[in-house]
């Protein structure tokens, strides 16, 4: 794996899933191994999904040693320096919301070489980006927050279309999957700036 | 996928287990997005589930358009005219039920492709017909209903059975499956209409 | 599959897992079958998703009825001598140590086949052992209990730590597998008698 750019985003998105996995279990007063397995889930159970339900196995991180070591330093700093990395917490948002980008344009790339249509791509573009943190709060015995709360699945749905329309449109070349991240990334921004959430105009009325 | 009449019912076990999905998703109020994913799981996860255990991957409804069509359409469907479907509760009940012995067949005829022992073959179609309403109840944090409420795997169990011992005797030559089908159907509309379940014996007294 | 001492091992090893889940979904007030399938998923659930990861498809389950059997009848005998099974726990304890060791080195010895790293074969030797109670707790609603309370997860990682210690150092030329297991058991034991758990330092001070 070449150190570049990508590599980078990749790194600091699989951290910043990590910590979030981490962070949720030690609210649940889980044990160390526990938080560490949690972090583990939470940053590849998305990626995990998709290569399962593609076929492509063994599965990445079997074979790639720098997530398990990002993700287990990711675990020990937590478990250690948990209140000091709790005052990044918005630079941690930040490259949680890129992770978020890039791990979309990932799961739709490895769906485009298998040959699927648009939008089973997306589909699973989203799961790649978000099923992670499904697993983890399913694991902590929680409803899954992304069903809730916020623009999340979401936002990478509109960076899913966007790719594909300018895919469509030849508006541009390589950049697409640049294109991708940055609209997720910027959904994902406006979203917790402005407190947007989906409309849930089923609600029963109570009494 | 021709036409047919198997397509036909197949279509309609998928809408009628999608909108169950998004009912019970509504109910705990998970914005639409959320329901579209539960909607999802309910009525793709069992067969999924007996695609990954076999190694049928890509799993089938990333190919196959018209599952993700249909399940879209339930889910929004369900959305927009929640209280209209309500009123063809009984209606939905029966196409949930011939959708339950159909899905349990089709997973019986997968594994027979693969050579798979009668215990097995019952075990999977069961899986097929009942793991998308588990998944569902994990997802929605509850303890799957299926282990708790009247018969529901077991009559996709008894189905099974029938078709094999039919298979066996050589009773008939080719409309086993429907038997099989048909066998579920009863059953289960029997033990709604019924009350019927399973014997708790084993329950511990309370004072 | 000759029926040798490991074969025995494997079968207590099976019985056992299997009775725990008995247990748990009888607790849970579930029905027979809710009970059967609690059964299934915690003694097969860790090698399962080892099998899933790794690309190992058919999944073993599905080919050894061996398996299949142990199980069935261990829930059959949960379910109807729950009460004299009970009054052997301590046998049924020892017998879930020696099985928690043996599956993790069936795990770790299955990643060898595939050539993974040191850390990866720990990782899936530990998945082996310990998520089909992880698979029971989420199917029952719980928190898993892993994640929590004494050393269950470490005793694993501990095995299959040694193991490769001495099989680095070839302190041992076949044996190394029959000294992992009896490390995860040893250690499992004392963790129990002495009540060792992990010490969780970063639990938030309740006022």
């Amino acid at each position: 794996m070449p150190f570049n750019f990508i590599t980078i985003i990749e790194i600091l998105g699989t951290f910043s899933f990590a910590v979030s996995g981490a962070f949720a279990a030690m609210e649940k007063e889980l044990d160390p191994l526990g938080v560490l397995i949690i972090s583990f889930v939470t940053a590849i159970g998305g990626g995990t999904i998709r290569d399962l339900l593609l076929g492509n196995t063994p599965v990445t991180w079997l074979t790639d040693n720098t997530t398990a070591w990002v993700i287990a330093i990711s675990a020990v700093a937590a478990v250690f320096f948990g209140s000091t990395l709790k005052k990044f917490d918005k630079l941690l948002f930040l490259t949680d919301a890129i992770g978020l980008g890039l791990f979309t344009m990932i799961g739709i790339q490895k769906c485009l070489q298998h040959g699927l249509s648009t939008g089973i791509c997306i589909a699973l573009g989203t799961i790649t980006a978000c099923f992670g943190g499904v697993l983890r709060d399913v694991l902590l015995n929680k409803v899954p927050l992304i069903f809730q709360k916020e623009i999340y699945a979401s936002a990478c749905i509109a960076g899913g279309l966007l790719f594909f329309i300018m895919r469509k449109w030849q508006l541009a070349e390589n950049p697409d999957y640049i294109a991708g991240i940055i609209t997720v990334f910027v959904i994902r921004l406006l979203a917790v700036r402005f407190n947007w959430s989906l409309p849930i105009f089923y609600l029963r009325k109570k009494p």
